[in-house]
């Protein structure tokens, strides 16, 4: 059961409702982004829909069918529009997020970020913790990944999002970022999905590269459940049997998951193919089939990236998707943020 | 080795070659189609390059490095166009195949082929043989069904697809046929493919739902080795452990074996969904990321389809795939054939 | 609706079952294996299963539930022993089917033949139509390979199994073969699965790297609605992520495929891995879990074979997987046969 | 570049080889568990191998080619035997683990335990942090279940492993736990890994459902690369299209993985499958391909189970796995511990 507060209502309207459910004996929580506020209510309390229907606030009172319910789109038949430091994503926009897949030095960082917003970016994506295959392998700078982050976001206004690892960290990074990013090893590390849920910043929820779209919806349940709503979905392709790609972008999911929740979804094209020269097909496939935006890897220079360089775009690629993004949106009654 | 015929070459040319190769101990076998002679040289030979590039009519010789040869993209830097009764799939062209799953009855096999053509088709497709998981499943109408097809051509000017399970069966399909279908489950059907590359008849090879890429290139790589050089492929989904749809649409797929063949490839954007609300999307997709062309299943009732109704499009989606092809394909640089 | 024939029943008995069933509009048909004859019931009849109990020879009436009738274990409780040439695979014994890939002279063909038998074999495999992935890769000896198999016979007393590709081929081979192989890659060849049901041969199943164990299932059903009940399952592993084996053994397929039909089940250790290394534990692991049998790649000269070299067992390696079948199956309650 | 110190060698023998590699700008630190002691040389150094070998306590310096080194078999010819409490898992043992799915009550918790003692059990298993897909799911009694298994463990005598699911955890989870258990989709929780390796505890390292066994390897090098190499691999399914089991056991990727690395290598039968029917020929699919152990879940009455009652073993079953593990491991040259 999911309490629908209307438009207007005010925190106290929840409030009402959550002392309601709680005094007679049932358990409520209020969640809000997105322009909404849901209160969910997970025990079993004797208040029915009706007495909850008649309190103040309340717009209407909702019994969720599927596994998951803040998130379904059972709940407000209007999809979310989730803003980012006054960024939209969602709703009639395009929303394109670029940047380097990792911080490595200011230089790099700035160089990526005016490449970003030269080709129509509205946030800038970089990473400052890396989850990494091997332990070997570069862990990103941490910390000072998240100055330099802060710095670019100063000099180009670019709004930053960026990926957290450690439910320890998701204070500090939050201090620095405005969308925490939750990757796609850590779909189903539910500390962390509970720890970003109780954080007051919008969430970028990558799907696991194994996750079924149910078990998506309900990771995101787990954010909304703490009380965060403005949650939006990535696909990021999934793992199959073709060699030819790093993952399968399951393109298919991005409508699914669109009739099944209210919530964003994106794309990332870069991630999905692990190609350069697939980046620019699969945004467009993105677009076309409804995608709420796009997160691509842009670097100054590809072939020394310290991570994932070979799908990074840059120069002629990132001009071209461009030009793509400034007529394929309109034509799927889209603009682009 | 593959001795690329020139555009104004005639048979005797590829016939020289032939004979030039066999004379010296090699193997040579002519393979003809969109456009082009290629004849391909599996056996070693002593006729070096040169010798073979001296011949009249020869453009150019080429060592493929690839497993598949004929239809490698590197004895054909330009893409192949392949006509169906005139009909062109490939190029600048954006061609939409529409008809029913299954011929089930002369009305509803006319019915559903207006329905196509109303809505931007230029090729019929219609099952007269279908391939069934389980004995007890309707397995389609057979001859009967081709002679309806046949029909249905004569009225609606459309040319017919079909699909061909049985190598025995290749020469009877070819005589009604336009274009001979090998379906997902025999794309691995050696003998049946050598049969279709023995025909003369264009062939629709659907990749096979487990296939990978290179795999399906291979099948193509055995028409081709028959002489058939006119194949067109078409990506319709693999399996992977995604429940929400029937199969997952490899978008992906669609450009990397453009890259890596001169073939043209479609989408069937019904049998990889396998559900009516994802078809419209998909569609969008598969144009968007380049794809030649479309293969949609319709049904004047769906509700009452003998064969997979629960994916076939109908009056409104219908509509509405029709206005996205009269804006979409211009975008990217293809107009609707 | 299945008609289960008592041990005791001849042909006439099963003959009048099916004259009673057509005679009342229904459609029916008699299907022999494993010393049993059940007539499956196809069409809808009027006539109920109190009648047909009536009938000399019936020894029950059977509603299967499973989409698969004439394969479910719900037809027969007790699991089938099929002969082969009379040897018997499944009940308590434990058949090892062992010999080379692909049959590539008379004299390797022997000499594995001899290998096998030493090792404990009371069936030989050998391969004289390989389906390839390529058209460049050997495809086999065909005719002339089977009549070395036929040669080979003759010398070790050894029975013949070996694989068929084309409908059009199974009369021929069935003309020297004892069992009659459908491969991976034609597991969904309906035409194919149709004419082994025709043949009066046992079949041996394989797999699609690719099928859910219920469209395996399904697959034997349109061998055994043909006729033949003589059908022996066999698991080799399905495609999935993983790339250090070639594909996955489903070991789990092996008790699950025994519960849902009262077919045999044998394993594949060596084309599932594809590593020579693994043959031994995967053997091991197939008759401790309860298979019925093994088939098994061996090869006098691993190194120079024509196909898949990789996985033959040759000399110590053999040698332990004879000593292995001495005990291992006795502990599960079966003996060697 | 790893040098392994020989068994007698101290920490002050391995503290002076990190005191030399560093001291010539190289990075190094000494990783203790089964018995073993390696310095992991990660950081380019000027010290060569000759200079490293000469050092007292140094048995060898090894160059490893694997992208893990201090859990590549190259390491280390010797398999390793890991003591939980003094209990080995791995050499010549075969060790059972067995508990309930999750802590529910102490009553629960206690009959599980002496139905697991009785039925050959050396370790207890049991989740008092449950990693659930769905919010509303049974999280878990938390730290009142680590008391409830202390007590359990106090009174029959077995060492307790149980699960962490947060890295702030771990401390809390270790001063009860005699093992750490991370859990299939923690396998990429990288902030996880690090936090059990700096504990000195062993673990339990699950498979990750879609990890593949260099991905799983790299996991368990996080792990030792923080200190500590008492680490158990375990194989519990991974994610493909089959449907008939929760999960396909990959029973090729136990002989894969001892081949790969020195870590002891066990089984989960219960959660591959997801079935009880499945759990007995599993269980002896997997003694029989090697494994060094089974982890089995246990309940007094599974269909009032909170967690994945389905799967769990009772009465008969259990009894029936007690008697193969007495005849089985004996046959493949390993006692049960």
């Amino acid at each position: 059961l999911v309490a629908v507060m209307a438009p207007g209502a005010g925190p106290d309207d929840a409030a009402e409702v959550v002392r309601a459910v709680t005094a007679d004996g049932g358990r409520a929580l209020a969640s809000r982004g997105g322009g909404r506020t849901l209160v969910g209510l997970t025990g079993t309390a004797r208040t029915g829909p009706e007495r909850l229907r008649a309190l103040p606030g309340v717009a209407d009172v909702v019994a969720v069918t599927a596994p998951y319910q803040l998130v379904s789109r059972q709940t407000a038949p209007e999809r979310t529009v989730v803003r980012v430091a006054g960024v939209p994503i969602g709703g009639d926009h395009l929303t394109l997020i670029a940047g380097p897949c990792a911080v490595e030095t200011p230089d790099q960082a700035l160089a990526a970020a005016r490449m970003a917003k030269a080709a129509g970016a509205a946030l800038l994506r970089g990473g400052a913790y890396k989850p990494r295959t091997s332990p070997y392998a570069f862990q990103g700078l941490g910390e000072e990944g998240l100055r330099v982050l802060a710095d670019v976001r100063a000099d180009t206004g670019l709004p930053v999002v960026t990926e957290v690892v450690d439910p320890r960290d998701v204070e500090l990074v939050a201090s620095y970022a405005d969308m925490l990013q939750v990757g796609t090893r850590n779909m189903q590390n539910f500390a962390l999905l509970q720890a970003v849920g109780a954080a007051r910043r919008p969430v970028l929820l990558k799907r696991g590269m194994n996750a079924t779209i149910e078990e998506w919806l309900l990771a995101a349940e787990y954010i909304a459940e703490r009380g965060n709503l403005d949650i939006v979905l990535c696909e990021r392709g999934i793992r199959t049997f073709e060699p030819a790609t790093r993952n399968t972008l399951d393109i298919s999911a991005v409508p699914v998951a669109q009739r099944l929740s209210h919530l964003p979804v994106i794309v990332d094209p870069s991630h999905s193919g692990g190609r350069r020269d697939l980046v620019l097909p699969l945004s467009r496939a993105a677009v076309a089939v409804g995608a709420d935006g796009l997160i691509v890897d842009v670097h100054p220079s590809p072939d020394a990236a310290l991570c994932d360089g070979a799908q990074a775009l840059t120069g002629a690629d990132l001009a071209e998707l461009s030009r793509t993004l400034e007529t394929l949106p309109a034509l799927l009654g889209r603009s682009l943020t």
